[in-house]
């Protein structure tokens, strides 16, 4: 199976998303071009991945808040122009946030709207901004079917998105980031729907519980073994899956 | 099975909301206080219900604006007045916006937004302002379980808040509206799994496509097929269906 050769991720300055770039560059065919995008690609929070850059010429920072509508069709402009002709194959929309002590009791309007904002609408505008690129990626595969090496849309999401499984997991009533979560699946549903026509695969994964800022120490996987699972799902991935929500061994999760 | 004494339904002044005003009031044994809350009481859209109220003393009409952080507990204190000491058995969330053509194509930030405020967040807040009197009404009763007639919060969802199901209904995309309401069916599985300490039923209804302004001419059901059907299926609701979606029959739809 053949590798993307453009990929663009957004919230890659740390944890899953940082690694991915990380993994990406050290893979045996690493990518023509990786855009690594980020809130504050030239501030202290960067400095990794501008390391990084400097010793990878198909790394490229771009600034990019997830949040502000003109801040991703601006960033999208300038993709646009590095890349010069050729298509975007593969869009991963992994920021996110979080808001550990969100129960029913605590939450408020404000902390709803804006875990929405990143998680979901976010998502949503990238896809929306980025079309143009995922379609000349399709058009100029000679590839059948859907594939992250043709054209995809990747939406990290969670198994506490999962309405069905929430149960399970309860003991983090996380409502902010549940709901929010829950949309983002919808949302991807939505899109394989609109999407496929295209050409364009669209998959929801769960990294599973993962030690970075937002999943704390107490998690079960550390972010290399998370990721090593979320790119060795990636190449599997078909028309069959666009519109599922799978977890880093490539396990279908209920919605 | 006993009929709840004490209602508050919001967006009661046309549509689904206005016909279960209707229907409660003519059913055998009427609630002894309904609250039928709308953004603007003594407005021309809530001439209906002022008509109503002026027949019907256990008809209360009470402002609120469910996007509306104080206006929502603002509405409470009210109640709680009127109420002097009684609980409130039943709050049913059935105000909601829909914007039809919102297509992936078309869909922006701003319409993701105000939809999920109101679709999902004002139940939210709801449910966080009426809980005293839902738990009062709990404790005061003598019922065993859970029940619509002890304690219960009913969020008006939808089919086309069923990641599951959406494929079969995607030739109305309605992005916005899906999303926030697949949002509010994951709030309903937190509030049933929060709640039920407290003796408080949760439960999501859709109440099939309907002939009202959202619904348009177009639907399959008349508005008064809907709520009877409705109102039919609360009294059967108990702790078995808590956390979950039925349809106006009562059947169950997946997530
Ligand atoms: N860790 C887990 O256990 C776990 C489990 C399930 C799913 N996930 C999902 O995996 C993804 C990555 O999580 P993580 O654990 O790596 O989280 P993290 O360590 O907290 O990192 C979050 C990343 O998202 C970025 N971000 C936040 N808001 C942004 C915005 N508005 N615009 C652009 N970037 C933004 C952050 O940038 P700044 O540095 O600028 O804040 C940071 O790079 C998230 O979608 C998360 O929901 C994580
Ligand atoms: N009709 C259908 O086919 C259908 C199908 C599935 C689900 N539903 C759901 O059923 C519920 C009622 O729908 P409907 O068909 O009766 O819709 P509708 O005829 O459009 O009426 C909507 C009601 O919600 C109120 N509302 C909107 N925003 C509000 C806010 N911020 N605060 C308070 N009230 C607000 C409206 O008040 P104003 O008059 O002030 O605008 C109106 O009373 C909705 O939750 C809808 O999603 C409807």
């Amino acid at each position: 199976m053949a590798a993307a050769r453009t990929v663009l991720l957004t919230g890659s300055n740390r944890g899953i998303g940082l690694e991915l770039v990380k993994q990406l560059l050290g893979s045996p065919r690493p990518p023509a071009w990786i855009f690594a995008t980020c809130r504050d690609p030239d501030g202290p929070r960067a400095q990794e991945l501008r390391d990084l850059a400097s010793k990878h010429p198909n790394l490229v920072l771009v600034k990019l808040d997830v949040e502000n509508p003109s801040a991703v069709t601006d960033a999208a402009k300038v993709v646009e122009g590095k890349l010069n002709g050729m298509g975007l194959n593969l869009l991963i929309n992994n920021a996110g946030i979080y808001t550990p002590t969100a129960s029913l009791d605590t939450v408020d309007a404000e902390d709803m709207v804006r875990t929405y904002k990143t998680n979901a609408v976010g998502p949503m505008l990238m896809a929306q901004a980025f079309l143009p690129l995922l379609k000349k990626a399709a058009q100029d595969s000679k590839e059948k079917g859907l594939s992250c090496s043709k054209a995809a849309i990747i939406n990290i999401s969670t198994i506490l998105g999962s309405i069905k499984k929430t149960p399970d997991s309860f003991f983090h009533p996380v409502i902010s980031y549940r709901c929010s979560k829950a949309a983002l699946n919808m949302l991807t549903m939505c899109q394989a729907l609109t999407y496929k026509e295209a050409g364009i695969l669209c998959v929801a994964l769960h990294p599973g519980w993962v030690k970075t800022d937002m999943g704390t120490q107490e998690a079960d996987l550390t972010v290399d073994t998370s990721v090593r699972g979320l790119l060795s799902v990636l190449p599997i991935l078909s028309e069959k899956h666009s519109g599922t929500l799978l977890n880093w061994e490539g396990k279908a999760i209920p919605w």
